[in-house]
């Protein structure tokens, strides 16, 4: 029985390990289809998705992206930079080539609100890959011109994020979240919603 | 039954005409709920939603909206401008009173991608409000400050969007959407993904 949108959202987490079980490509195109129906400025629909199954490719583009991480985790400092070492995050992007699957999600520069447009879309394919039982993480590169480069994507486009799709290995627990309560308020700015 | 996210994209639509039914809190109080379990850039949550119900509130949100829009639709040209003749759209923004609540979806400039990270969860909104039977617009005012001091929201927060939300009285067919073979590609730009 489907699940509801409370639950599928509760229930999902990033994933970074990923199995080696092959992921049907149905249940992706399934996902990306719901995001072909997301609303965008003036319906302009500024996604493009670039499905990698291709292991040379999939190998270039972590390279391609691993060399832009390098140049980060070389410089970064500040509280973005202690986040990454608590999180035991690195430059290495393995699971580009674990998951048996990428999307590359590519945004049309031109359109009217172009960014919001890809992303609210990249909420339903969360969304829908979840209900799939399967799992990614919106991993975006901190150069994304190089992968850019490597998947030979036209002018005009630009690379939002790389989903990693597959069944998840991580036992790690989700991220904990704010209580609604701490982000939504009634009429004036900090009166609590009292639920 | 609950319905999948595929038939939940497919079925939903912007609506722009509320009827006067009232809302029930509680469906919008789970949507954003869904909203805060989405992930976020260093999961930093960069979202706030303040929920607009009592009716001077939201008439001085509406005229501080079309106060801007009058702005853009006087000076507006080209694609865009012949986009919202055809649509019949003007600077009247109605539903902003019409609708029973407005959510405005607000961003903490200060965080990692807030703006991916806010629409990603507004794409959980969507999905959330159209399983319970609630419409909604993405409604991105042309110049966000003035309905930012009618609301006043501390600084260092941004209006993203404002979704007027109620049942729908609006009889305008979705509009048409790009089939997938258009905008997903199989590890080529161009190539088919032969569904």
């Amino acid at each position: 029985m489907p699940k509801s949108i409370l639950e599928l959202a509760t229930k999902r987490k990033s994933t970074r390990k990923f199995s080696s079980d092959p992921v049907n490509l149905k249940d992706v195109l399934q996902a990306l289809e719901a995001a072909t129906q997301a609303p965008s400025g003036a319906n302009q629909q500024p996604w493009r998705f670039l499905i990698i199954i291709d292991p040379n490719l999939r190998r270039r583009v972590r390279a391609a992206c691993e060399r832009g991480e390098k140049e980060l985790y070389d410089n970064v400092t500040g509280e973005f930079g202690e986040w990454l070492f608590v999180k035991g995050l690195s430059w290495r992007k393995p699971f580009l080539e674990e998951a048996p699957l990428l999307v590359a999600v590519l945004m049309d520069e031109s359109a009217q609100y172009a960014r919001e447009s890809v992303w609210l879309a990249v909420g339903f394919i969360l969304l829908a890959l979840e209900e799939r039982g399967l799992s990614t993480v919106t991993y975006t590169p901190s150069n994304t011109d190089l992968p850019l480069r490597a998947l030979d994507i036209p002018k005009g486009f630009k690379l939002e994020t790389i989903l990693p799709i597959g069944y998840s290995a991580e036992d790690k627990p989700k991220e904990p979240k704010f209580r609604l309560e701490k982000v939504a308020f009634l009429n004036k700015w900090g009166d609590s919603i009292k639920t």
